[in-house]
């Protein structure tokens, strides 16, 4: 058996979404912006993935939404082009955010404090969540932007997005959130929040890698980032990646319809493992209640098991799983949300996501509660840090003593 | 019968290539920077679509080539961060380029004049080609960079890339060149020219639309645009978009492979469709010497037919083609390089491009010599400025009297 236990990283696209786009790659092929039937003749496809979008998010007919080629050149946008319009053509000169963005928000952070830009990353609470009180206290009359997101890709904590906005509406201050982790994973409505641009990423949902979208309240200014032949009104030029906006829309409309079900069935497998995780393997925690959670995310933490030498482990048994963020894997670091919500250093190297999607068999979750058990036997046999620990209690693995938690 | 002879604005995705992406949407989707199977499994196909495109242009290990969603973020690329690193954070303050580049590429010069950028555009001669000598006569001590396209996509021209690399080389001056109409269409050879940075696009040669590439000369620095995950050795983040890079390889490979030979067979039909065309309606002229330009590109013009109404005719016998720029033609303007090469402006709205590819057959010629005869026939029947003059020389159509020419 072979289990995909990272759906947070990315996820398997429908089969039903590849279906939709791939006559669009030999058969319907034109340019949609050209006069011929060769490319007007995908418009009607284009027009139906568009609507799909607006409808899966409760956008409004005032709002835009724009396809970009992923979440990180929607978040790269936003952050780059309210510097231009805000700071270096405005007055403002601050943007706050959260220690716990993804790397697309931090990274663009830190290039933007290196032309100047005040950056302030509020922390979060021993929880994993930052709280909105906390972002209104580091508003100034020079803040030009908030980023902050919706739900966290490491650990799956929901934020508060609808108290955030309010803040940021009565502030006057731009508010943007990425909706990655959020967007077709639990109920995201445009017109109950006050949100001026999300990010969208259709990977996250079953859709192809290399597309996703910026939502644009009111249809507001915001300097492109992608200049040139004007496609989608002049907001992000290119030609249309026709078969992989039909695949976006086609993929968000599967992922939204009956989500509360879907949420439910899928929460149950998710409860089912963590609860059998945490009652077999001593000495582990998990991140965050789970009502606070997406309902398909378990970020779990193995008193001195490596996170590392735990992939390996599952990877034997054909279990994919990751140690936190999604896009740097390779990179053998802390986790840095862990060490965010106060974990020491040693027990942020142990954090274990498991992230399920709608696709999870019962079967499946079967399989994992035995196999992860098992490798965590065998690593906390060779472990140093749990071993050194072990003999000077002289008890069973669950009684060993933790290091100082700071 | 259907005939798409629109293929500078964009080409079918080639079934070879469409059969090689598949298996990555719903099979082997994990994210390729993961440490499990699910990703790993991916690179070697990765791998060897990057080692198709090193090859196709001859790059050498010590370039840098770079995979982005599609020609117009590569050029955006190099221009915007260009301005970052060598005018915001450097002394100079001067881009040269041509009036005949894509939009990508103007529209981004005219945002960063708007930054405060002085940007020359230099004009092209009565065959609209870019003089070399030209190029060397406004490069400054401030000059940042030259821009300057192989091929142009209305008129097929190809340019002294070549000479224009020396030049910018002796100069100490970052020479990009925006390589869609080139690559895939001539041989591009990247280790005989000097050219810092080129950009290129699949779905112009018959890969998926959603995909481009940036070659990096030496892997010189230059800020990313996309920051984030730190994919691409941190030159472009975002998740990797497994199938179209694994679909651009093939594209490239099939495309480049025996290039010579395609080259042949493409010009022969173009030239048999172009000779039909002079020789039976009269008042016709065409665009640059053909051994100037990509092999498969006619821009022609017909007096007193105005070239959207030539585009409806044309697409009622169910044949593609356009009135020059592939982005824009739903824009009912003159055509730019037509202007810059001296049409005045009645004639600069006649322009008709037909694109062929190495799929356009001959009965597809043949069709289009013999549908394209009507429609002017039935279009100058109707037309009012060909109309107007007619009358006054009482004479056949071959004989109208052409308003001035400037």
């Amino acid at each position: 058996m072979k289990v995909y236990m990272d759906n947070n990283a990315t996820t398997m696209t429908s089969p039903e979404v590849v279906e939709q786009m791939v006559p669009f790659f030999s058969e319907i092929y034109g340019n949609p912006n050209s006069l011929h039937k060769f490319g007007t003749q995908s418009r009607p496809a284009l027009s139906r993935a568009i609507d799909q979008v607006y409808k899966a998010i409760n956008a409004s007919d005032k709002d835009d939404i724009v396809f970009t080629s992923c979440a990180t050149e929607s978040n790269n946008w936003v952050l780059q082009s309210v510097w231009i319009d805000k700071i270096v053509n405005g007055d403002k000169n601050h943007i706050v955010t959260t220690e716990v963005e993804h790397p697309s928000v931090l990274s663009t952070c830190k290039f933007l404090e290196e032309q100047g830009v005040k950056v302030t990353y509020l922390p979060v609470n021993e929880e994993g969540i930052v709280e909105a009180h906390t972002v209104k206290s580091f508003i100034t009359e020079k803040t030009a932007l908030v980023s902050i997101m919706w739900a966290n890709n490491e650990t799956g904590m929901i934020f508060p997005i609808k108290e955030i906005g309010e803040i940021c509406k009565a502030k006057g201050v731009l508010f943007h959130t990425d909706g990655v982790q959020a967007v077709g994973k639990i109920p995201v409505d445009m017109q109950d929040v006050h949100v001026d641009f999300m990010s969208m990423s259709a990977h996250k949902f079953h859709g192809p890698k290399g597309i996703g979208a910026l939502y644009i309240k009111d249809s507001q200014e915001l300097t492109p980032m992608m200049h040139g032949g004007s496609q989608m009104g002049g907001r992000r030029s290119g030609t249309l990646n026709v078969p992989y906006i039909i695949g976006m829309g086609k993929a968000i409309e599967m992922a939204t319809e009956n989500i509360e079900e879907k949420m439910a069935s899928i929460s149950a497998k998710r409860n089912r493992l963590e609860d059998a995780l945490l009652k077999v393997i001593p000495e582990t925690f998990t991140v965050g209640k789970r009502e606070h959670r997406t309902p398909n995310t378990i970020l779990i933490s193995i008193r001195g098991v490596e996170g590392e030498g735990m992939l390996w482990d599952l990877n034997k048994f054909d279990i994919g799983a990751s140690t936190g963020s999604a896009c740097a894997s390779e990179d053998l670091e802390a986790n840095t949300v862990m060490l965010a919500i106060g974990a020491d250093h040693e027990l942020a190297h142990t954090g274990i996501r498991l992230s399920l999607s709608r696709y999870t068999s019962d079967e499946e979750v079967d399989y994992v509660i035995e196999h992860f058990t098992e490798a965590v036997t065998r690593l906390r046999a060779i472990s140093s840090s749990y071993a050194i620990v072990k003999p000077t209690k002289g008890g069973e693995a669950a009684e060993c003593h933790i290091p100082a938690h700071h």
